[in-house]
Formats: structure tokens, C-alpha cells, sequence
């Protein structure tokens, strides 16, 4: 049996592994403020060419993304998400957990409209009996492995600075979307557009945490508090940054998302060249081919994949995963299979 | 230098790297319903002799006392803690964080005494303007490394279940209590008189992760949804059922923590040679020698201590602390210096 | 000017104002506990024919929805709602303030179907990822002044308890849908059906205040305590007590909301008669005619209105409302010069 | 019998209940944008000679507390108060139900010193494991009808704004403390000297209601939406408008404090002449008497006193109040049993 239906079958890359044994009998001090920590932080601002960049790691992208919103947010404020957007649907409420509402928005493919962002915010502004929208919250790439353009990142970017709210990224996949064939947005540019995000560490390799790249000053303060307070300090901080360290050294992480997009690509030609619906057409490691029932329960024989929505009576969209664990000859057993 | 400051100055015992390393290609179900946190649930319930305990996994110490505390209480309920308990000063409001006051009890060496407890439940009771108590946490060793006895948790689970309220017992360094010299209370004590514990993992050789026992079925019901909800859900999650499984596997819990405090013991008895005095006397693994001012800037040349608090102002109480890693050749190098 | 964009533009009734007056003197406990209230809350009783339900009282509508809401979820649940429910667009996020998240659904003429609510309830079962539905609020007249009829009614309080969620109705203005014509919903009804629901007094002759009304005994544990922490307590309770016991004695309820619905279906039959579009067709004290913006002017200079929405780039409509205050002069004025 | 037991046993001030008769049928914007609070606040602004002083009524006490500071802290900030303080004991923890922590220090007769407070939050600097104070809060008089003087509150100011934390001052009682022999306060030097406080109504003459002042500017911003999301905003907003214009008018605060202040001296006098002891000798209109158990059951066939603790094992310390309705008649009945 082949498993492709997530990210996150396996465990960490071996070199982070590696890593983890060599380092494992030095002391170091508590709490993340250990040397692994601040290296992994120092190769984080080089490559985001962001030197005064404040840089966190969190075990987990929901204890990452309610962090980060509820360090951000003034009570009576909320995050506008796209309807389909991770905190909205399957964090089980942990935004709201902190006392802010998530103010949806219908997306497409995953994706928001400048103009839509732009009336909820100019629609809810000055109203003391509605909440104040007071960040906006992507994804990219987004949960169905779509990509915002530098244009449309630009333009959701200076929407937000012109009406004074706060711009947050969620990479949970975001070495997916950098490697993607056609992606024009640069760590460098999200570090410009954005106020903060993150860069997925669990999908993309480690055995789990996330790293918090916070731009704007503004957010920065006593965010440790916040950490703390959320229970998502690890007293053996080094763990995540000797992970850290090790994506981000020799370009790790660019390898390990290149790796899992290039399979991903060659299972997406198959399904094209076999006339196989795609529910959304991403260009990062997730695909959404749909199938007929039957095929899928004849899939079920060999392949793990997630059962994402029916989309008739006879047809299923089927989530595929590709990461750094998938071998060249399980896709290839995936495509002959199809 | 060496560190004795804390019990998480190195990485994790060196059979949980091997197991990490051995099972790193499996591929498994995400978010803890795996086979490795199987396993570790069952060893756990055998090792309780509780075969019907939930048992949960939480990457922190304060994840995990703030997710059993909010589970459990009502809003306007709040959880009785002796004044030097963590979730009182240590965790930056994590449990109020969660809409839950604190409820302290004066002290003494960390630990409470039936009668205090029973006097603040009886005295809030049935007077909706002030906050209900509706939990007892308790720390096993204390903050200050003391220990309950068996008649004094008996005395104190009595208490609780004829008021109507929870005990949970707080194991982030259980082992070490269980393997302390003069201790008569064992796990299956604390699963008969406790309606929720913790087994510490961070603390006690695991690179990171906490047990969450549940022996009253009414704080079951799903508890997992608070775990995600709380942003302490990995999506690798067996990453802590395969450090259980190891930890809990052919006595290794009971091997880090007999080692530990044995190297304790042996600190302990040559501070009592010197005449040196201790600010609490514990019998686990955290010391407390008082140590002249002198001394200490004399110590820090070679040793790293947690200063304490000052005792006068010539002297200062430090905290020091073994583990897993500490060595006997580090111990004799303490013990040769005072 | 005549003012018809609400029906709080008074004060109270002059009857409420005479009974506040007359026990001015009177030396009563404080907090609710007085004999004032005790009657309001027998009367209630009586009117519901419900001897057993748990009856308190509560300065706001926001009040009352966010106690009620936080009072009876688990963390981890969430309440089902109308997109366009009061809770969900007027209420500053006030349920997410107390850490759940409103699900929405979404509604024509501000009603739910049975269909689309336990679709979702299905949906978000068993998902420890997803808020786990807890609850139902529906308000009765609706924000669009509709009702629902007891064949609906009864199917989504089946459901519900089908289920396993509770059913709250916001009866902010409920008066006013007891008194509506073709209304075949009775308190008695609402009684059984729901677990609790409110009286509103605010919109209905109080000078501020609403009655809660709790059926399902498992959501009256320690309501008190509820209402304490939220900051809605009165010291001088029986300011409530005397208000409702004025509203509930005499049919005084039934006459305020009588007066008002005649007047409002005078007003609209006059707009049917002009062939004046109604967004909403409501039997309630609210119309929604829809004028267009050169006669919205004209009516500017002796009506204050308010704006609901633009309809088209020629028309809007407004709400008009009707309440105790209101004479059949005003309404006759307002015909007059539509 | 005659009830002296607190300061909220009656109903409002005769002219607060003509006023509400005299404005009734006026019809007025909702929500407090109304001209009755309009007044209501310039005649505050006047009367604290701070023009630019920020201005809104909320209902109750315990609402205007948490509002106050749920609106000024962080999520990692909590309130310090004495531990006898109001918000820490007699509010069902509604502080911790807004997130934050309530951090306390023992009080002598409900005061604070300026060097416990200094010493608290220089404790808890800068270290992200504890919970970082954000504000001091003390009650002016406080719980036990003690008064800060002029330079006891300057002094606490001074520390407060050195050390970077905000000022709230709970005038529940203020008037009864303005009014008292050998205060050197002034609402001027409170205006200075905090960042934000309270005028109560609720126990000086109004229906319910307390005024809120905030002269800090970084504490203003949108205020308003805490209101609402708290609940705690009247549709018929004016009726609180309505109430601090009549007290706020000709005096009548002022009146009304004098009275009930002068009442209570007669009786501390006659209580002194007696020799009966005082708890806490209060020069305001809360008296602390300590009777023998028997006096207290000889009194109690004739008047409700509270019964504030038990002394030792013959005697009690009860609670007499006076207020705005206390008659000379009854204060002479009261002397007269003692």
C-alpha cells in the first residue's frame, strides 16, 4: 500500500535527523535562546535578504497561525479569511478560542479578490456594532495548492496598507509555492508585502515546527509572551532550531520542495494526458484529479488518497501528496495505475 | 562548563533518537492515530495498570495544564494551585488565557495541605459572586522538588471528591518523583486518587512531549478536539507516541529517572557533609544549596547553577538539577568544587 | 421631524415609569433576589404555562445572546446561525469573544431551513479538526421581521434534538410575532420546542431589559454565575424585576406589540396599495419598502428612516418600524407621504 | 425592619426618576448618541475640569471593570489589584474571563502601598514565563471604605508611569470618598494623576450606571466597540445619559454623598462613644463595627445588617451602610439599639 494522501506520512528528512543525533549532547541554554536557534534565525533573515527580521519557531502551523493573529489583533477586532481558508474550516475554532471572529470571504480556488478584501473592510469600517477587520489572512499556497501572482499579492498588499490592517501569510506549503513552475513572488517580496509569515517546516521536511517571520515592528513585541502563554514554547527550543538550521543550510528546503514538485508535475501530466478532470489546476505537490467511484475504489486497492468532495453522483476529487519521502517509483506506480 | 542548571540542557535519551531514526520511513496516519501512539497508550495502561485510562500526548508542559484545565472547568470555575504552583507563576497566564482564575493557596516547600484546600473550596461554595472552584492542581515533585505522600494525595483526593471538584496531578517530572527515595505513592495511586495527570516527557528524557492520562471518564469527551483547538495537535504525531513507546518500553522512564536522582542523592549528601544548607530539602532530582555570595561568583567560573533567590544578602539559594545526561564524572566535579 | 427608524427611540412605557415610580421607597435585596422579580418571574411562568422554567433577567440583547451562547457550549463548540443573524453581524463579535465560533448558514429572509442546518450538522460531526455544532439560534420575528411557522419551528427543534444540539431562539422582538397576524406560534410552543429563548423588553415597552427563559434544565446550572462574570448584574436587580412584572401583568406585553403590528399593517397596506416593493414581506413592527433615492430625499426632510440597502443605483430600501410610542398620526403622516 | 446592609437597597434618586418621566416621549438616537448624554458627559468634563476627557456610561460595575481592562491590556498583561480588591474577589472571575490575570497584593484596610506595587511589577519585568502587569487597579473608597490620600495616590501614580503601566481608579463610591472628612482628593487631582477611572451611580442615587473616564488617550480608541462586544451598550442608551445628567446637575452628586456621608459619621460617633470597635475605622458611608454575637442577634430583630467576618469566637464585624434614601430617623433607630 502506497500512502499519497498528505504531507506529512513520514518522518523528518534524514539530514535533519542527522542533525538532531550530532547536536544531541550539547548544552544549550533553554527555551529557544540556544545557538542552533539563532543560527537557524540568522540563515532565515539571509535568505529573505531581511536582516532586521524577527524570526520565532512554533511546533505547529494552528498554534503558529492563532499566535500570530491573536498577538495582532485589538479585541474587537478579526481576521478576514478566505471561506475555505485553513482557520476558518480545520483549526476547530482555535482563532475564536482567542476571542476573534474570522470574517470569511467566498473565494476562488482557494484564492481572494483585491475587491472583495476591499469592500469587506471599507463595508465594516466605523461601525462600532460590527467587528473591525484588523488583519487579512492568506495562504500560499492555498489549501487547494493554488498560487497568488506578485501582481495579485501587491495588489491585497497595498489594499490592506492603504486601509490599516495587518497582512499575514500562511506557508504552511510555502517551499511548494516557491518551487512552482510559473510562481513570481520571492521570499524577499512576501518579507516586503507582508507584516508576517510563516515558512512551513512540517510539510516540507521537518519532523514538525514552523518558523514566524515578522517584518513589521509593530507585531514584535513580547511575542515570546504570546508564545509562552500559548503553551507552544518548547523548553528544549533547539529542537526546532537545529531543524530550522538544517532547511535552511545548502538550499534544503528549495531541494526538498523541488523534489516533491517535480513529481508532482509528472503525475499531473499523466492525469492531463489520460483526460482526467482536475478539480483545481495547482502547480505545487498537491493535485485534485477526480475520478469515477469506480476507479477510485479500484485506486483503494494500492493507494492511501484523501476523499476531498464528491463532485457527483459517480465523481470524486481525490487529494495526491507529493514530499520529500515520495520515491520517483511510487509516482510512476501511481501513474500506470490510473 | 558545566550545565546543572535545569533538567533540558541536552536533547533526548539516545534510544528515542534511534527510534526516530528506525522508523523514520514508515508511513502512518497523521495527528496521533498511528500505530507508535497506539503502542505508547497501551504500554502506559499497562504500566498503570489502568487499562481503561485515555491517554494523550502534548508537546508541552503548559500546553498540557492549560488544555486539561480549560477541558475541565466551567467558566465560572477557576483551579485551586498552591501560590508557587507553575500554572500560577510560571506559564504568562496561560490558564487565564483561557478564562479560568487561579486560585492559590499559601504553600509550604510546594505543597499544599488538605485542610487550606478545603477551607477555600467550602468557603467560595454556592456564591455565584465569586469564582467557583472546580479543580485541585497539584505538582508531583513539586516546583520545589518535595513530594505528596500517599496519605497526604489520599487525604487531599478525598477532599476533592466529597467537595465535587478535580484533582490533577501535574507530572512534568513525575519519574523522578516515583524513583525518589521515601516515595510511597505509585502510578497506580495516582490513577486510583487523581481524575487527571501528566507524565513528563521533556523533563525526563524525551526531547519534548507530555502523557495526558485521564482516569475519570467525564473529562474524556473530546479531548482531542481541545488538543487542536489549542494549536498542540502535530500532524506528525507520532513523532511523541514513538518517544513514549521508547520511554516506556522495557523500564527506560524508570532508568532515566533512578540514574538522575541517584546523582542527585549523591550531591545531596555531600552538601550535608559541608554543612551546606538547603533551602528546601527534596529528595528528587532539583536541589537547593544555599551557597554564600562568594561562593556562588567562585562556582560560576566552572558551573552553570539557577540562581534561586537571595536568602540574606550575603547568601543565595541556586537551583541544581540532574538528568538522563548528566554524568557521574559531572557530579564529582560539583561536588569536588563546594 | 417624526423618527421611525426603530422602535427604541423612547423611553419606557408610562406604566413601567409609574411602577418604577411607585416602589421607589421599597428596601429590597439587591442582585435579583427581591420580590419584584420573584413576580415577574411567576408571571412568566404563568403566561409560558412552564411553573418549572428558570427565568433571569439581562440588560441587553447582546447580553443575553452572549451568556446564553457561552453559558451552554463546550470549548470546542460552535452556534449555528443565520449569516444575516443578529449574533453573527450586530453583535461585535461578542459569542466569538467568549471563544466560539458562530457557523454560519446561509438564510433567506433571514430564516433558516431545517434542510441546510442539519446538513451542516452533519458535516461537522465527529471532526476533531472542525467546531463541533452545539447549539442552534434562530431569532423570532427574524432581523428581516419574518416568522417562523410551528410546522417549521417543530422541524428544527426535531433536529435539533435528533442531534444533540441545543435550540435557543432570540425573541428580541417577540412581542411583535406573538401579535403578528397569521403568526401560529404560541409562548407554550416555544417553550417545548426550544431549550431556551428570550422576551425581549427593550424593543417592546422596557426601557432596556430582556427575559431569559430556560426550559432545558441542563443549561440553568449556575446561570447566575454566568450572568455575574459578564459584567450584567444589576446591584439594584429589581429595576428588571419591576420592569417585566409591569410588562407580564395585564397583558400590558400583548397590548404594547398589538398597538405597534396595526400600525405597521396599516403603514403597509398603504405601501401595497401604492405599489411600493417591499424587500421583505414582514408581518412584524418592520417594513423594508423599497423608494426610490429621489423620494428617499423627499421623505428625508420630515422622516428619519434608516437605510437598510441599496437595491438598485435608483433604490433603497429602508426600515420603517412601529412601537408603544408610536401614534396612528405618525403612521398616518408617514401614509400620507408615500 | 430597617435595612442598613448596603447602599443599593432602595430605587433612584427622586429627581433621576422625574427626569425619566420628564424626557420620556422625547424620541432620540440609540446607543448613546443622544443629547442626554451628550450633556451627561460635558457636565462631567466640567465638573473634572478636563475637557478632553473621554466620557461613556455603562451599566453596571463589574461591566465597567472588565470593560476597562480588557480594553487597556494585552494578552499577556494582567491587572494588579490588593488581594482584597473587588475585581479579585467579588466578580466571578470576570477579568480572567476576558484572558487576563488579576495579580494581587496584600492590602492593609484595602490599601496599597506604593513600594509592594514597585515591587511587583519590577519583579515581573521582562520575563516572558510570568504574566506582565499592564495596570494597577485600585477603589477610591475601597472595599473596606478606606481613602487614599493625595500623596499616597501620587505616589502610585508616579510609579505606575515611571515603571510604564496604566492607572484605573474604581469609583464604585466615589462620591461617598469626595464627600468625606479629610480627603485631599479632587476629581481634578484624579483626572491628573490616573489614566482612566469610575464614577459610580449605582450606589450614589441612580437607577444603575457608572460613568467612565478615561483622560489617557491610547485607552480611548474605539472604547466604544468594548462596550458593545461586552454587551453592555443600551439600545435606549439616553437612560443612562439621562441619569448622570440629573447627578451631574446642581450638585446633586455631591448632595447626595454629603448626606449619606454625614449620616454615617453620626453613627461612627455614636459607635465610638460606645466603645464598640470598628474593623476598620472608614470615614466614609460604609461602617465595619464589631458586635458581640448576641448584640448581633439582638439588632437583628430590627434592622438587616451584612455580615462582613467573623472576629473571633463572641464577635462579628458587620456592614452598615447609608445612602441617598438613609433617613436621620433611621440612623437615630440605629444608635438608639446599639
Amino acid at each position: 500500500m502506497i500512502r499519497l494522501n498528505s504531507d506529512y506520512l513520514e518522518g523528518g528528512h534524514p539530514l535533519i535527523l542527522e542533525a538532531l543525533m550530532a547536536t544531541n549532547l550539547q548544552q544549550t541554554p533553554g527555551y529557544g535562546e540556544d545557538s542552533h536557534c539563532a543560527e537557524a534565525v540568522r540563515l532565515i533573515q539571509v535568505k529573505c535578504r531581511a536582516p532586521g527580521a524577527d524570526v520565532h519557531f512554533i511546533p505547529t502551523g494552528t498554534g503558529a497561525n492563532k499566535t500570530i493573529i491573536a498577538s495582532a489583533l485589538k479585541p474587537y477586532e478579526g481576521v478576514i479569511s478566505a471561506d475555505t481558508g485553513h482557520i476558518n474550516v480545520h483549526e476547530t475554532g482555535a482563532v475564536e478560542s482567542t476571542g476573534h471572529k474570522v470574517l470569511t470571504v467566498k473565494a476562488i480556488d482557494g484564492k481572494l479578490t483585491c475587491q472583495d478584501v476591499e469592500k469587506l473592510i471599507t463595508e465594516q469600517a466605523d461601525n462600532e456594532h460590527t467587528v473591525k477587520p484588523g488583519m487579512l489572512y492568506i495562504s500560499q499556497p492555498t489549501e487547494m495548492g493554488t498560487l497568488y501572482s506578485l501582481y495579485e499579492l501587491r495588489c491585497l498588499s497595498d489594499a490592506c496598507r492603504r486601509l490599516g490592517i495587518y497582512l499575514f501569510m500562511d506557508g504552511a506549503r510555502l517551499g511548494y509555492g516557491l518551487a512552482a513552475p510559473g510562481n513570481d513572488v520571492s521570499l524577499e517580496d512576501i518579507c516586503r508585502l507582508c507584516d508576517v509569515f510563516t515558512i512551513g517546516g512540517t510539510k516540507v521536511g521537518a519532523l514538525f515546527g514552523e518558523a514566524v517571520v515578522i517584518t513589521n515592528k509593530a507585531l514584535s513585541t513580547r511575542f515570546r509572551y504570546m508564545i509562552k502563554q500559548q503553551g507552544l514554547m518548547l523548553a528544549k527550543g533547539r529542537i526546532l532550531g537545529i531543524q530550522f538550521e538544517t532547511l535552511m543550510r545548502d538550499n534544503l528546503y528549495e531541494t526538498i520542495s523541488g523534489h516533491a514538485v517535480s513529481l508532482a508535475r509528472r503525475i499531473r501530466q499523466a492525469l492531463l494526458d489520460k483526460n482526467i478532470p482536475l478539480l483545481v489546476d495547482s502547480p505545487t505537490n498537491q493535485l485534485f484529479p477526480v475520478f469515477s467511484n469506480e476507479k477510485c475504489l479500484q485506486l483503494a486497492s494500492c493507494f492511501v488518497l484523501e476523499t476531498w468532495q464528491a463532485v457527483s453522483d459517480q465523481e470524486t476529487a481525490v487529494r495526491v501528496c507529493t514530499s520529500w519521502a515520495t520515491t520517483p517509483e511510487q509516482a510512476d506506480a501511481f501513474i500506470a495505475a490510473i
